[in-house]
């Protein structure tokens, strides 16, 4: 903690005076009471940019889905598990925030029924059939908010995808309505204590190459305050 | 770690010669390479048994679905992801054993297909339909073995249930063929600290009220100890 303090200290305070959400993790999206559909993010990427952005002066408020990992320190965390609840805690803090770093994986889809008790084994080897409804597109929604469009609300989407990174992600950044797409080789990441990031803004590419989550994620930081409207003061 | 060899010391060794293996947490079936079904288990009840087992004197292997627990003390570890991962590390290692504690909460079903690309959400709306094939049942196979017929490898296995607990784990006691079934309330137990359990055999049930999962952990090692064939030295 004393080391925490030490390195805060010395932190560029390029932060200062923004509130900072972010999300992180997995949801979890339930099939019964047990059971449910996930995803392997381990959250641990959105957890370093929120532990950067505290260093770098800002408050920060962390939504994060399922995950074992422990909150930074200094930084205000929500748990949630499925998909809607995020969208309703995330929805929550947005128009206090001023940044707003989506890392979270929210699942695409949930099945179109939940179960209220388990589904059984019944031994006559019959299989359940899933289907599913999609649901909301948390993000996209956020950044058309007004605050958002009118840039007092910076908004920053992650895509993790198997395959042609670059293209997928310049899509995504325009499908999204954010001003930047970070981009990673997601099933190469996901668990991992490093990782690469692709910066996708109307400006072009930028890459960060692979690192550590966390100094990654202060670089990232950096690269958001860069990005953020300069405050005229009256 | 001075305190847990203290513990283990004055701990009586009812499983002193013993090769205690463990399978604990949930699986996860991979839909596509980052998607997939798990389930809510912690796998807390099944290294609190690893560790119980270790304490009172066994050789103890845990074999591990993803879940961020530190390996308890002593204990061998093997981590797997899918249940048919499970099922092979399960099946390598019951020919040494002497007590097989089937504490996993293993996928009943998995996805019938895996994709090799992350599956698009391609804003037509459209969502994907699942379908399921059948896990194989871990258990009863190594149930069925010779040596656990022959109780050189006494098997205990668990139900989680949301209603008719006990029941269903007389149920499943008979349809896994096992000499002792340990139910726990499934979805009021998942991540939970505490738990209360209820030992099925062909005695009847005894239940073991509500506890930590280290101290219930403990008395069900001894429950085991009671229950195992007595050795006649030659």
């Amino acid at each position: 903690e004393l080391l925490y303090d030490v390195a805060r200290h010395f932190t560029a305070k390029v932060m200062e005076g923004q509130h900072v959400l972010v999300s992180a993790g997995p949801t979890f999206e339930a099939i019964d009471p047990v059971r449910g559909l996930t995803n392997l993010s381990s959250g641990k990427m959105g957890f370093a940019i929120a532990r950067a952005a505290h260093e770098a002066g800002a408050r920060v408020t962390l939504v994060a889905g399922p995950v074992g990992l422990p909150t930074p320190r200094g930084v205000a965390r929500i748990d949630v598990r499925s998909a809607l609840e995020m969208k309703a805690a995330l929805e929550a803090q947005a128009p206090t925030a001023s940044v707003f770093v989506s890392a979270a994986a929210v699942a695409d889809w949930r099945p179109a029924t939940s179960q209220q008790e388990k589904i059984k084994k019944d031994g006559t080897g019959q299989v359940p059939t899933l289907s599913f409804v999609e649901n909301p597109d948390i993000l996209a929604g956020i950044a058309a908010s007004p605050r958002a469009r009118r840039r007092e609300l910076f908004c920053v989407g992650f895509a993790a995808e198997s395959h042609d990174l670059q293209t997928h992600a310049q899509a995504k950044r325009a499908r999204k309505g954010v001003p930047l797409l970070v981009g990673n080789i997601g099933p190469e990441t996901f668990g991992k204590d490093d990782n690469a990031l692709l910066l996708v803004d109307e400006q072009g590419v930028q890459e960060l190459p692979r690192a550590g989550k966390l100094p990654l994620a202060r670089q990232l930081v950096a690269e958001i305050s860069r990005r953020l409207p300069v405050v005229v003061a009256a």
